[in-house]
C-alpha cells in the first residue's frame, strides 16, 4: 500500500489511530509506505509494478484509490449552480439552482452537521438518504436533508475501522481546539471466550465539551458504536454526558464499561487539564 | 422454562417482540410455557422435576428466576430512609439520608431518565456507574447520578436481546400512550455472507415524536444499538430525527439502511395515522 499522505485513512482517522490500523495491516502481511508517491505504473498490456519513492514494487494487481471527484457535467449543461466543493449545489430540499431539478448522490454537495460548512460526503448512506428526501419532494412532498457527519466504517482482514464527526486534524484546519479521549477495552467481559481488543478515540469542543467526533479501531462491535457516536453528536452529547450515558452490558457481548464512556471519561479528563 | 406471566422477558420486551424470542428459544429445543406457575419442586435430596400447570416436567436442575429484592437490613439498622421501590433512598450523588452515607448498587433506589419516577434498576451496568459517583463523593468530590433508562442485552443461544427506556405496555402502565415502528432486517448486506436476521422496534411518544424505547432481537450487533437508541433517549432525540440520522455502512458490518433507522420511519408513520 503507497500512501501519499502522512499516514493512511487521513479522511476518517488521526495519525495515532492510524498507526494502530497500519500495524494490524502489516500484522497481515501488508507492506505500508506512507508519505510516499506512485512514480509510475509499470508494465506493458499487463501490469507488472509500480515505481514508489524511488522503490520498484512488483504486483500483479493495481487498484488506484486517489479520491472521487463529482461528476457534475449533466448539471452544468443545464445550467445548475456548482457549489464550492465542485459539487451540484443544492438546498435542504435538495433541489439544484434550476426549480423542479434535484440532485443527489456523490454528485451532490451536503453541508456538515458539526459547522454547517459545505461538504462532499460521497458515501452510500449519505447518498440513500439523499436519494429519498429528493424523491419525496420530486414527487410533491416535503422532506429536507439535515446534513453529514460522514460516518463511514470499513473492514480489512478481522479488524474493522469506523469514523464520524471531525478528526483532531481536521478540526484543527478549520481553526479550532480539540481535546481527546483514548481507551483501549476488549469487546467482551475479561473472562469471557472471543473477546477482542477495541481501541476508541473521543474528540470534544473544549469549551462545550460537545463531542465532535470518534475513532474506533476493533475486532468487532465498532459499526454500531461509531453510529451510538453519530447519534451523540447529531443531539449535542457532552464527554460527561456520554462518560455517564445509560449503556447496556452482558458478558458474551460487552465490558460493564462501555468502551465510549471510557474514552469519553479520558477526554473530560483532558479538557479538565486544558482548562 | 416456564413463566408465570404472560410471555417471557416481560421486564424488557412487549409481546410481540418476546414471540420472536420464544419462538428462537423453540428452534432450539427449548419448551417454554408462559401463564403458568409452578406448583411444586419434585423431589427429595435431588431435584426430579417440577409440577407446573397440572404437568410434572422432569428436570435435572432446577433455575429459580422469580426477581430480586434490595437487601436492606444494614441500611435500616441504621436509620436510612427506605423508597417506594423498597430500595435505599438515595440524592443524586448517592447520598442516603444519613449525611456521609452512600448507597450503590442493586440494595440503592434510582430513578427513570424518561419521567422521573423511582425505579430499581438492578443491572450492573446500574452498579458501576453508581459505585463511581457513590466513591467521588464519599472521597470529598462531586459527581451525581443521572438515573438509568435500565439498558439491557441478554444472550441466548447465536440470538442477542436487548431493551432500553420503556416498552408499550410499561407506558401502557403509566397512563401514556405510545407509537411503535417494528422493522426485520440483515446484520450485513444481503449478498454478503453471514449475515443474520435482525428485529428491531422503536417506541415514541405521539405528541412530541421522542423516542421512548427500543427492543431488539438479532443475531449479532444487538448491544451497541441498544446503546445508540439509550443515547437517542437520553438526548430527546424524535423518529423522524433517528429516520433520517447519519449511520455508516459497509458490506460486512451493516445494510446501507440502518434497522433503527427504518424502524424510527416506521413508528413515524403510525404516529402520522394516529394523529
Amino acid at each position: 500500500m503507497v500512501e501519499l499522505l502522512p499516514h493512511i485513512l487521513p479522511a476518517a482517522l488521526d495519525r495515532d489511530m492510524a498507526q494502530v490500523a497500519q500495524r494490524a495491516l502489516e500484522e497481515n502481511g501488508v507492506r505500508v509506505l506512507t508519505g510516499t508517491g506512485v512514480e509510475e505504473i509499470l508494465g506493458g498490456e499487463k501490469a507488472e509494478g509500480v515505481l514508489a519513492g524511488g522503490t520498484r514494487i512488483e504486483a500483479d494487481i493495481i487498484i488506484l484509490s486517489t479520491g472521487t471527484r463529482p461528476n457534475t457535467e449533466l448539471a452544468r449543461q443545464a445550467g445548475a449552480e456548482i457549489g464550492p466543493t465542485r459539487g451540484i449545489k443544492v438546498n435542504p430540499r435538495m433541489m439544484t439552482s434550476i426549480p423542479d431539478i434535484y440532485a443527489a448522490g456523490d454528485c451532490a454537495e451536503s453541508y456538515s452537521l458539526l459547522n454547517g460548512q459545505p461538504t462532499l460526503s460521497q458515501l452510500g448512506t449519505t447518498a440513500v438518504r439523499m436519494g429519498r428526501v429528493a424523491g419525496i419532494n420530486a414527487a410533491g412532498g416535503y422532506s429536507t436533508f439535515p446534513g453529514v457527519l460522514s460516518s463511514a466504517v470499513t473492514k480489512a482482514f478481522e479488524m474493522e475501522i469506523g469514523s464520524t464527526g471531525l478528526t483532531e486534524a481536521q478540526a484543527q484546519r478549520l481553526g479550532l481546539r480539540a481535546a481527546s479521549g483514548t481507551v483501549t477495552s476488549k469487546t467482551r467481559a475479561r473472562y469471557y471466550p472471543g473477546g477482542k481488543d477495541i481501541r476508541v478515540k473521543i474528540i470534544a469542543e473544549p469549551d462545550s465539551g460537545r463531542i465532535m467526533g470518534c475513532q474506533i479501531i476493533g475486532g468487532e462491535e465498532v459499526t454500531q458504536r461509531i453510529n451510538a457516536a453519530s447519534i451523540a453528536i447529531q443531539k449535542g452529547m457532552t464527554v460527561w454526558e456520554l462518560a455517564k450515558s445509560d449503556t447496556c452490558y452482558a458478558p458474551p457481548v460487552n465490558e460493564t464499561w462501555e468502551a465510549l464512556a471510557l474514552a469519553s471519561e479520558n477526554a473530560a479528563r483532558r479538557l479538565r487539564e486544558q482548562r
